[in-house]
């Protein structure tokens, strides 16, 4: 059986997940009003995670952070080209060159049954070819006017079925949708 | 005082208002998909409303679609060239060439509380130089991939303050935000 392949990720009201240059510091000054033991949900859903697959521009501004933050879950980081991962990454981190198809194929083989795709382009080639099943968008009160957009050009429309949204009193607004595989 | 300045708008998940050709058919199709008398809050906004301003690219997608929607109330067209308006359009409808601030005061001076912008451009226009209180977004579940974006680059973040969310079973959310001025 396939796995379930997830978006969870914060955009501006305008649709950007990082300014041109990568920076977070909006998101950070937003996540600064957020009440301390509230994540959004986040942890819940990583709890569901098998595996983690990510661009080789997120895994890098991951690795900024310092620590890293996804313990023994598996880690997919895709590049064309070869990575060489620090030595204090844990093992299940790991290179792959595979298109989103054979690597969703692979994982499922393995026994994965729900991965999270993450970063602008690797969730846009995920969608290109169909194999994105839910995305969760917590909407961050700004405008950045522009930057790096979660969403790109697509070859057609895909309808979405939204399956509900939250508020926060801080201001943040999940939404979320089912994307029809099919459609 | 000053007029307050409201956007009340339906984009794709993705951000667009319009296909880049200013097709609406993607939000007629879900249109189809809302009950009968289901409008959304908009016939109440609208009574709210004592003056719209639109662009020239919006005046003219609402003149195709035949009967003039918005009765006599006083419309502002911006253009920086002349409009000739059909006769059949009521005498309320007016072109100016006036930047947002020196309509915005005018209209205030003649005694309007509440204007009501629409389209892009103009929307755009009104955010850039600080004009606009509050925004209704009304998410329809479809992205889109490209076409006439709501939001463009801009001098400085715009931070906005979450007022409140409303979701429909047929799975249109609306996000409402107000804006502060002097930010």
């Amino acid at each position: 059986m396939s796995a379930r392949v997830s978006v969870f990720i914060a955009t501006s009201l305008d649709g950007f997940i990082a300014r041109k240059d990568g920076s977070l510091d909006w998101l950070d000054a937003a996540n600064e009003t957020v009440p301390p033991g509230e994540d959004c949900g986040y942890r819940e859903f990583m709890q569901s995670v098998d595996a983690l697959v990510m661009g080789r521009n997120t895994f890098e501004k991951v690795l900024s952070f310092g620590d890293w933050p996804y313990g023994d879950t598996a880690v997919t980081v895709l590049s064309r080209n070869p990575i060489s991962f620090p030595d204090s990454l844990p093992s299940t981190v790991k290179h792959s060159s595979e298109d989103p198809q054979t690597l969703c194929k692979r994982l499922s083989n393995e026994g994965v049954k729900h991965i999270y795709v993450d970063g602008g382009i690797t969730i846009q080639r995920f969608l290109a070819v169909g194999l994105v099943d839910d995305i969760l968008i917590t909407v961050i009160p700004v405008l950045l006017g522009e930057g790096i957009p979660l969403f790109s050009p697509l070859a057609q429309d895909i309808p979405l079925k939204h399956t509900g949204t939250k508020t926060f009193d801080f201001g943040f607004v999940q939404l979320q949708y089912d994307v029809n595989r099919n459609a």
